[in-house]
């Protein structure tokens, strides 16, 4: 029984899967300049060609992963892609700024000149993220050692000097320890792991990471704060009041994945308990479903004017949450909660019409940014949580799930 | 029968201008760091104590004004509180960066220290008003000089070497005509030089104000774009696509009010007909009433996810605009679009319950923010809007208001 309902699940994930990579073949390469056009209209047409540096390093990630990991997308075009999507990062994405080097830029024109740089270290992390897969697939050293290097600029910033990101010093900005920054490098140890020998400094982050991310737990476990100070403690005011459900739940799986590859039951219980049921309870909509966007643990109302949006990403990471909790644990209950959530997504992000997931609705489900890929969504989240999921499904289908 | 319903709309204004002072007199004052408390939940109460710089200069500037030019606001509490501000600001506004000295914070702790600081000219603008309007008052010469050192450093960074303002130097960065400059520094020369002696730098600086906000009218007369290249053509992409209907309305009475200082018949009919109808036209949601966020003018979907929200600043600016072409030009029309503004805004934003008014309402014209005042609504749009309309009434309501 239950194994029919998940094979059901693949086969729609799979077809799911194969229609988003369609349209970002069809219409985001830009054959002349190379890399992405991201600004998708919802028939696909291209409405602004500026290129985000974080959503080009993440396309040329995906297809890489895609080409890399499952036997259908082992084609020439994709390949393809994901070389000229690097090539572009290699040579447009590094801008030097009076800070230092090692930056790179937020955002470029069509032909590659930078627009904007933030002073935080994401554009620099789908960078890592991009070149290490990349290198994966073409064999390319001196690209893998290109993303080491680049590695190595991201922890000195985030552990040892801020100042090359080029913000100012100012007494009143104390230091905060953002969810963001220590699950986004969780993340990329993963990604610089997989498969090699262990290198002893990375193995140290990694830990430093784990330990990071578990400071925001609080209010004795009743929530997950999105800020917190350097040693764990809440912060005042909006900032420290303020959760990211979703970005909860991704936090949530990464460390899943994590306590489960070591082995460490305990962290697998924190993982599910902390970081997926406290968030997934405290966002998700129980007038209209979904999840919301932000929330204040105190109720006030958040600053943030999208606070009661309903954003596709925030759903992509609670199915691949759920569904990993689900396929280490066979709890049946884990099982039930990707069901809630897969029906709420499949049913309003899902377009049917001309493919690809729509990225914002009202809080009571109307579309109302209706472009398929715009400054902040590219191919990734959807792609990469139908990825995960069906990797997922092939696992409980094979009876290859259950180790932990 | 017109006098009639001017008469019923200052007594309903006059009302409104009372119960928003009362709410800030109340709820917003330091009594121990000094300066003010923006973030206000609907019943007034504190729900994070930063203090935003452009919020404290507007409250400054608004109790300033109110003081020097309404009789029943000329109390001593009211003095006091714009002298406290005044004094905060002075004492903690300015941040030293490494671009060069002159840059004013963002924000603040609420004890002072600088936490964040933009790489615009907002905060030194408000800056501005604030000192000048409150040397006004307390007729402090050393003030009123500090108010023009830091017009002369914004006219520096605007027209001749932005490097100050520490963004960094990116290939692909054009330089843009931003409404939001020339408006700004319009708005600031009108308080820089009431009922002083004509300053040859600022009445050539108005005139260059001027010509650059005419630059964005686009499409033959058509559009109204919030952003254009410095010789007045369309930019691409979202950018030069954008349409700011608040902005531009407040755009156009900052126009008007100078076209009729200068008794220019021909500026005062483009304010009207271009800066205010052709935005109303565009902006007005014909279904849910209302004025839109923000607008693609080829009609794709914005990026900015709050586009379709009303937000409670336009209409405020859309309520000065109307009643100010009406009572230099008396056509009805023009009173009529007035009392569609006024409706809409006056049963939907203003709180009978607690007082001030709601700032953030979904398409449907629900509340979805619920605070009076937040990280970018203070004591300013709402009063300047009452206070303004309430003098155009008066002269109205005297017959002193038509002299164009």
């Amino acid at each position: 029984m239950t194994a029919e309902v998940l094979e059901q699940y693949r086969q729609k994930i799979q077809t799911e899967l194969d229609k988003v990579v369609d349209f970002w073949l069809k219409h985001s390469h830009d054959k002349q300049y190379g890399g992405f056009f991201t600004c998708l209209g919802k028939d696909g047409k291209v409405y602004d060609d500026l290129k985000y540096v974080w959503l080009q390093g993440r396309q040329v990630w995906m297809y890489s992963r895609l080409y890399r990991t499952m036997e259908r997308y082992r084609r020439p075009e994709i390949l393809e892609a994901a070389k000229l999507g690097g090539a572009f990062l290699q040579k447009f994405a590094r801008v030097e700024t009076s800070s230092g080097p090692g930056k790179c830029a937020f955002c470029l024109t069509r032909d590659g000149r930078a627009v904007k740089v933030q002073r935080t270290i994401f554009s620099e992390c789908f960078y890592v993220m991009a070149m290490d897969e990349l290198s994966r697939i073409t064999h390319d050293k001196e690209m893998q050692a290109d993303a080491e290097r680049m590695m190595d600029q991201l922890i000195n910033w985030v552990r040892v000097d801020s100042s090359g990101l080029g913000r100012p010093k100012l007494p009143g900005d104390r230091p905060v320890n953002s969810m963001a920054v220590p699950m986004m490098l969780l993340c990329l140890v993963d990604q610089l792991t997989e498969g090699r020998t262990e290198v002893e400094k990375l193995t140290e982050l990694s830990a430093w990471c784990v330990e990071q991310i578990l400071q925001h737990i609080q209010r004795d476990g009743k929530a997950i704060l999105e800020n917190v100070t350097l040693d764990g403690q809440e912060l005042p005011g909006c900032q420290g009041r303020l959760q990211n459900p979703g970005h909860a739940l991704e936090a949530g799986w990464f460390l899943l994945q994590y306590a489960h590859a070591k082995g460490d039951a305990q962290l697998q219980t924190i993982a599910v308990e902390k970081f997926m049921d406290v968030p997934f309870n405290a966002g998700w909509d129980k007038q209209h479903g979904g999840l919301f966007y932000f929330l204040d643990v105190d109720g006030h109302c958040p600053t943030q004017l999208e606070w009661n949006m309903k954003l596709w990403w925030p759903h992509c990471e609670a199915l691949i949450a759920y569904l990993m909790a689900y396929s280490y644990r066979k709890e049946p209950r884990l099982l039930d909660q990707f069901k809630q959530i897969y029906d709420y997504t499949f049913s309003h992000f899902s377009d049917e019409e001309h493919g690809e997931w729509f990225g914002y609705l009202s809080r009571q489900g109307d579309v109302v940014l209706d472009f398929k890929g715009g400054p902040f969504k590219g191919f990734f989240h959807v792609p990469r949580c139908l990825y995960m999921c069906e990797k997922l499904l092939d696992g409980l289908l094979e009876g290859q799930g259950s180790s932990s």
